[in-house]
């Protein structure tokens, strides 16, 4: 989350700068969700992470809401992590053939993409109430349960989804 | 996780390259807490960071016990993943100063490697049940206790030993 960042004096640098860390994120996840469903085969895992996608294109938009509420225009900064997370995906995805054993990696991958951003956004909620920011705390909020369900839903799948005797 | 993976053909070989990821991954978090132990602050996050090397040692060990147990060779696969979450944690300790919020950057850096942590565990507990290898099972879920402790020892210094007003 650093390349770009040359001055971090305050606490209040630090969380802008996580900000534009997620906010470099989300956009790069608008990007790579839609590889990921139109590899997936089993239906309920495609369904799901296009209804994500759409989440995600509106957590983008959130963050531009929290960038306006706190006055600074939003940009983004490179974020090796969301880096590595989605380059992963795409080299394990062109390391499987077999459909079933490859759903499963997707459901992986996309549960590292949540954690990455279900870590950051709790600790951007924890900066936020700590700055007296309420507001832009309660708005990062909503995002965060929208990650925490879609982590849950993946975990589901995970757990029920996967034909292991086909895919052994 | 896939640089060295052209050969994953079945649910099991799905399994054992993410064993092999998770183990680069500890393996390289053993060489990275004390860096990020010796730049803390606040003597309760510095003493944390250095229980948990402790912790991610033993990690280091338990899954030798369980590629073993599988019949493996332990060995790691590269993982871009925590590898660009090292080089964030790197690149914003180089940039921060101030004490305080170096402190804030530290827990937030090693909370992103726990959430890395937690959803490989995660997934790897939920296939090795699929496999039937419930011991298996049991001895990851044991590692993923304590990141799950760790991760939350950190939010709960996140939102108590910031020191706010300093550091703004």
């Amino acid at each position: 989350m650093a390349l770009f960042s040359k001055d971090i004096e305050t606490f209040d640098d630090l969380f802008v700068h996580t900000l534009r860390d997620i906010y470099y994120a989300e956009k790069q996840l608008v990007k790579a969700i839609p590889k990921l469903a139109d590899k997936a085969t089993d239906a309920d895992l495609k369904e799901g992470l296009l209804d994500h996608l759409e989440e995600t294109k509106g957590h983008v938009v959130r963050l531009e809401q929290v960038f306006d509420m706190h006055g600074e225009e939003p940009r983004g900064v490179d974020c090796p992590a969301i880096d590595g997370i989605i380059k992963e995906a795409d080299d394990i995805m062109g390391d499987v053939d077999d459909k079933e054993v490859l759903d499963a990696a997707i459901i992986a991958a996309a549960q590292a993409a949540e954690h990455y951003e279900i870590t950051r956004y709790g600790t951007l909620i924890a900066w936020a109430k700590q700055l007296g920011r309420q507001d832009v705390a309660s708005v990062l909020a909503e995002t965060l349960e929208e990650e925490k369900a879609a982590d849950h839903k993946l975990t589901a799948l995970a757990e029920t989804e996967v034909n292991v005797e086909a895919a052994t």
